[in-house]
């Protein structure tokens, strides 16, 4: 596959064409849409999301090295959102790379289904994923030579340490948090895998702490940080 | 809310009914349809998963207990596949209780997006989820007075042990399986959230002694077991 760059190396030339490391997400809520966009919204809501997506795009693809949109706030909207899905991953410029905030999980047979519906039919670069069903719930996303699959390691929400956060013995006796256990399981997958370029990690900006301690673990992976600005994260 | 059925007692109800405790999965795959609807499925996939899927629902909705659509076999085909995904809810009997299989797990805002598209606009009365990112992406399908969630505690794919299984220290001396853990915060998470006939679990069938387990800490909680068959479970 010479000349087909990995999913890192493309979020790295545009965050290089761009000077930024800025991914924006788009989540889409009608409620909060100018006036204007809120009425066409209330009898087209895949038109209205698409314009509205289409003017953050227009306004912001000098300045980005990703977009993210999230695909909860596209099925809040049933059918009519997920065609805005569709239409908005087809608006964005092809040498921006697009991440589909899904949080994926599941096995095997059925994470290639999952693949070939948000790679191959909707034509996302890359998903989020949920670890938490190992590794051959991972694998369909990262197999390929210039997609990729970001997992969750730390997020941002109050819940998070509920699970996230417990501590797993190591060596039967030393202790580490659950999320550093998943880091520890990203490096090992990208390196044994050898998708280095396709593997990353998701930790939410209002854990400092956590992201430094990933970071360490995966020093040369792709980070998401999501959560700064609105959810109170630096 | 006097009158209205908990999710547990609707399952229940037609458990009773139908004298049968088999949840039937609906995953259409059109390279596995008969010859005439494979045809079919090549110009009108939608029309052919749900003419496939009203043959299972017709032969089988005397025998069941629930039906479990799983989301990611739809995605495979795109917006087609979510057509037919609408459409194989609405030709499902009402009383017999319906479990989007999709695995959800967002942070809070983004978990009540996902209930609206599921349990509203889809009109599902359940969904699986993943217990990763803790209560507050939960809450939103436990909080409706006939709608439920079953959450992953164990799965039944070969990968699923590299975290499910990782040993959690417990009151700084003792350890127990993740998968355990979870199953403890959905006894606690029931409990404290006044949900009991809302919250269940998921432990495949290819793992009877983490069912074992996981029964003893949840003994009323209705138990998805997938993988009975296909996946090599007893």
């Amino acid at each position: 596959m010479a000349g087909v760059m990995s999913f890192a190396e493309r979020v790295r030339a545009a965050a290089e064409r761009n000077d930024s490391l800025l991914c924006v997400g788009l989540d889409p809520d009608l409620a909060r849409f100018p006036a204007a966009l809120r009425e066409r919204g209330a009898g087209d809501p895949a038109g209205a999301i698409v314009a509205f997506n289409r003017a953050i795009v227009e306004a912001t693809a000098d300045l980005v090295c990703a977009y993210k949109p999230n695909l909860g706030f596209y099925l809040a909207y049933g059918l009519a959102g997920l065609e805005a899905l569709v239409r908005t991953r087809e608006l964005i410029p092809r040498e921006i790379p697009t991440i589909l905030d899904a949080k994926v999980n599941d096995i095997g047979h059925t994470a290639a289904a999952y693949a070939t519906g948000y790679l191959d039919q909707f034509g996302f670069d890359a998903v989020t994923a949920n670890p938490y069903l190992g590794t051959d719930g991972l694998e369909p996303f990262w197999r390929r030579a210039d997609r990729g699959v970001l997992i969750i390691c730390r997020t941002s929400n109050p819940g998070a340490g509920a699970l996230q956060d417990v501590q797993v013995t190591r060596d039967g006796a030393t202790a580490a948090p659950l999320n550093e256990i998943v880091a520890r399981r990203i490096a090992e997958w990208a390196e044994r895998w050898g998708a280095p370029g396709a593997v990353g990690a998701v930790v939410g900006a209002t854990a400092p702490r956590e992201l430094a301690a990933v970071r360490a673990i995966l020093p040369d992976a792709p980070i998401l940080v999501p959560g700064v600005g609105t959810q109170g994260g630096p």
